[in-house]
Formats: C-alpha cells, sequence, structure tokens
C-alpha cells in the first residue's frame, strides 16, 4: 500500500520534521520502493518534486527534507505500484489547473475496472487509476461550475459524492488540494492531527528524531497533519473514520454539517506531553 | 531580458553542462534575479523545477546542476521580471496538460496590452504576459483540434501563426515542448547548436568550465541546445532569424517546408576545434 502525507496550515509552515519520518518509509522502514512525490503550493504557486527512484535513496527527497519551504497546503506520495509500470508520468502527486487555480491529487488504494467516461478536458498522462480518477474528479467540478470555482463547502459537498461513486471501484483514499483547501478522503487508512498552543515536543515513529514544536511556532499557529499512519509516536492522531471526506482549511477540519468533522474537531487537541 | 535554454535530442542526455553555465546568469554573470525554472521530459512525465529566488544561489538549482537527469526535451528559463511581481506562480516554465500530454512553455520578452479571449479551459493562475501567451496557444491548439493530438508538422503550421499574431504584442522569443518536439520562437534573440559526431570540446562563456562530448557520447547521438545567447565560446552558433519558428526533434531542426529550417541545416556542424 501506499504513503499519503499532506499538510494544511494557516501560516506558512515548512513540513520538514514530518517529511523526515515519511521519507524513511520509502524503502527504509517500509517497502514503499516505487518512487514519490510531494508538491507544495505557494500562494498561487506550486513546486511539486517527483522521482520514480526510492525516497530513502534520492537526492531531490533529500533536498527536500534540507530546504525548509515554507506552504499552506502540502501533499506527499510515496508508491508501492499496483496499477502502471514505475515511470515518472506515474509519479504522485499529479497536476492539473482548473479555474485558474492549480490542483493537486494523490491516491492510497487500488481501483478495479475503473474506466469512467471523460470529456476529454482533462486526460491522464501515464496510465495509473489514481490519475484517470484525478481526471474525472476535475472534470465533474468542471462541468458542474464551468465558469468559476463555487465555495470549499460546495466542492465538499460535490468531492464527497464523487469520492462515493469513485469508491465503488475499490480502495480510495485520496489527498486533494487546490490550494486553499486540502480534502481528504478516507476509505480504509488516513488519520490526522492539528498542532496548535500550547504546542510540545513530537518525536518521529520511523527514525530517531524529535522536535519541540514551542520553539519553531508562534501562539496562533495552527498546523492539520494528515498520513496513512501516525508519522509520531508520544501524540494522540485522530482516525479519519472510512467513507468519510474531512476538508481542512486553516489547519483545521472544517464543519459543513454532514456529520463527517463534528465529531473530530473536539478531539484534536494535541496532549501535553 | 529573460534568458531561455532548451534542449532536444535523439538519446536521453542531461543538460548538467550547458545548466552550469545558464545558471550563472541568474544574478552571477548576468541581472536575472527574479526566479528561474527547469523542466525536464522523461518519458511523458515531466520533472519541473521552479524557485522565485535567483538560480545563482538556489539550492535546488544546485541539486539540478549536479543531479544527472536524462531527458529528451528540457527547458530552462531565467527570469527579469517585467510583467508580474516576483512569485512562484509567475515562475517559468508553466505546464499544463493537453492531448493526455505535459506543455511546457517559457517565454522571454514583453508583450503590450496583451489580454487575449481564452475559452476557461486554460487560464492563467498568475499575472504574467506569457501565462496568457501560452494559455491561448493551448487553447488555439485544442479549439483546432479538439480530439487528437495532430502531427507535429501541423503543430508546427498553427504554432507558427499564433507566433506572429501574438507577437504583434511585443516581444515574443518563446521555448514550447510537448516531450517529442521542441518549438523555438525567435521575435529578436535565440541561437542554437546542434552537437553531432564528431563530437569535441566545448568551453563555457559563463564559467571556465570544458567538457569533452566524445567522452560522454556514442556516434549516433545528436543534441539540439537552444539559448538566447551563446554559452561556449569556442563552437560555432547559429542565430535564429528573427520571426521564425524552429521545430526540433530527435536533435535536430526540422524542414517543414515554410522555409525557416532550411537555410540552417547544413550550418549545424560543429567546427572542429
Amino acid at each position: 500500500m501506499c504513503q499519503l502525507l499532506g499538510m494544511n496550515c494557516n501560516t506558512p509552515t515548512d513540513i520538514c520534521f514530518s517529511f523526515t519520518g515519511f521519507q524513511a518509509r520509502g524503502g527504509l522502514t517500509d517497502h514503499h520502493r516505487d518512487g514519490w512525490g510531494i508538491a507544495f503550493f505557494e500562494g498561487a504557486g506550486c513546486r511539486v518534486f517527483l522521482d520514480p527512484r526510492p525516497s530513502a535513496d534520492s537526492p531531490v527527497a533529500e533536498l527536500v527534507r534540507q530546504y525548509p519551504i515554507r506552504s499552506l497546503n502540502v501533499i506527499a506520495h510515496i508508491r508501492k505500484a499496483t496499477h502502471g509500470r514505475v515511470a515518472l508520468e506515474n509519479t504522485h502527486p499529479f497536476m492539473r489547473e482548473l479555474w485558474g487555480e492549480y490542483w493537486l491529487f494523490a491516491h492510497n488504494g487500488d481501483l478495479k475496472d475503473y474506466a469512467p467516461a471523460l470529456s476529454g478536458r482533462f486526460l491522464p498522462v501515464g496510465n495509473t487509476d489514481s490519475e484517470r480518477a484525478f481526471c474525472h474528479i476535475l472534470d465533474t467540478l468542471a462541468r458542474h461550475h464551468p465558469a468559476n470555482a463555487p465555495s470549499i463547502e460546495t466542492m465538499h459537498a460535490l468531492l464527497r459524492t464523487l469520492a462515493t461513486d469513485i469508491g465503488a471501484h475499490g480502495e480510495f483514499n485520496f489527498l486533494l488540494s487546490n490550494g486553499r483547501a486540502l480534502f481528504a478522503h478516507c476509505a480504509s487508512r488516513l488519520c490526522y492531527i492539528v498542532r496548535q498552543a500550547p504546542f510540545a515536543d513530537a518525536h518521529l515513529t520511523d527514525q530517531d528524531v524529535s522536535v519541540d514544536f514551542s520553539q519553531l511556532t508562534t501562539p496562533a499557529d495552527r498546523v492539520a497533519v494528515v498520513a496513512t499512519t501516525a508519522l509520531t509516536d508520544n501524540e494522540r492522531w485522530t482516525p479519519i473514520t472510512a467513507g468519510s471526506l474531512l476538508t481542512f482549511v486553516d489547519g483545521e477540519p472544517r464543519d459543513f454539517g454532514d456529520g463527517t468533522t463534528r465529531a473530530f474537531v473536539k478531539d484534536t487537541i494535541p496532549p501535553a506531553v
């Protein structure tokens, strides 16, 4: 199974600490050796680093780990190939533009017999089920709202329906972002944490590395991190309920009245350690 | 004025040598300090490295210089901002997908009062004249060929007309690639070299660095390099005639019978040094 990592913040934040643990899963502490990618929004722009080689020995991953790019929204992915050969064009996250915004997408899972009808406006370049799903999602968003981007709440409702439809074909955990919100759909395994004041120490699960967030933050900062499995072993991560879509804005999941987020918001304050 | 660099080859080739000289122009030997970017096709996939900081002191540029990514088509750009603030979303090359292919675009020049009517299928994310021109180009290609990619020759003819139309608004030197061809339009300043057997030494203009291509190549290799100004001082670079579009495939300019390439092909064999 692939590994997903996402970050959504209310202030530009670097992902170096989380990426250090995540990167180790690409061939060092786990067996996801079929490439990796990470994409950062910076304002309206987007930086995408892709490498079909294992992340554990990738010079590009080493650069990302050491280069503190500050971003409000990040999506990263380590690949265990199921559909599509190991190649750059099959490496997540995928990027397209819609409504003058870049969109990023990464998927964890496996869709069987999945061949959606596509209008041609968004077409896959590679041959993964994941990129087909991404094109279908954008096609549908564009068809429903041809002129302008709707509200995040409207996008959430549409994506929730789409995620259920596409999820009928198999396991469909995904992260999607337009730089303003991070949409996280859990089919089987995805969890998150919201870090906010009072900040505390965090220690990685995959490497013996700690950070004291109170030294790196201001009291107003709020950062949500979403991952396939918990990246730290001394914080409380909240599992996302299978079958639900959480939409993060400004570092926290938004409650759009559809029952998916209400239960989580009160659990997101990290325990004192 | 910005700086453009492009490469088109018949065998995957790294651009480390040319990039070393090019990178120095981003704040070291020249004054283009408003960001830089480079994009590599690898198969159908594409790696894009963007940095709004000067290339001469960019850790990302340092990675690219040392990491031999082998590619058939590369486009790089160093920016001197004219339209649009210094920001990631205004950093070239820009990327979109059309017909299931990625397209890359970088522009050197300045378009005045340029506000093309766009269908909405391709919209700029930033606010440069360059990205608007790119969206207009793809819009037009898609409108003329809604279902599938036409031949490179047909693309060349359409792009030639488009380049003339857009060029009425100002200086419009550009590099454009879909991973199969490199389209190079010269409005004022663009030159190229085709390196092929017998290979010889080359020495950079911007740094005291030499390379002996005969040690790095096979007799069948052919590599075209296109740049705003010559990158080496001991080879013969061919100026592209202002107002013409050259289309490079497999490391050489193609003659589509429109008079733009015929004159150049016989000049492209490098002199013995």
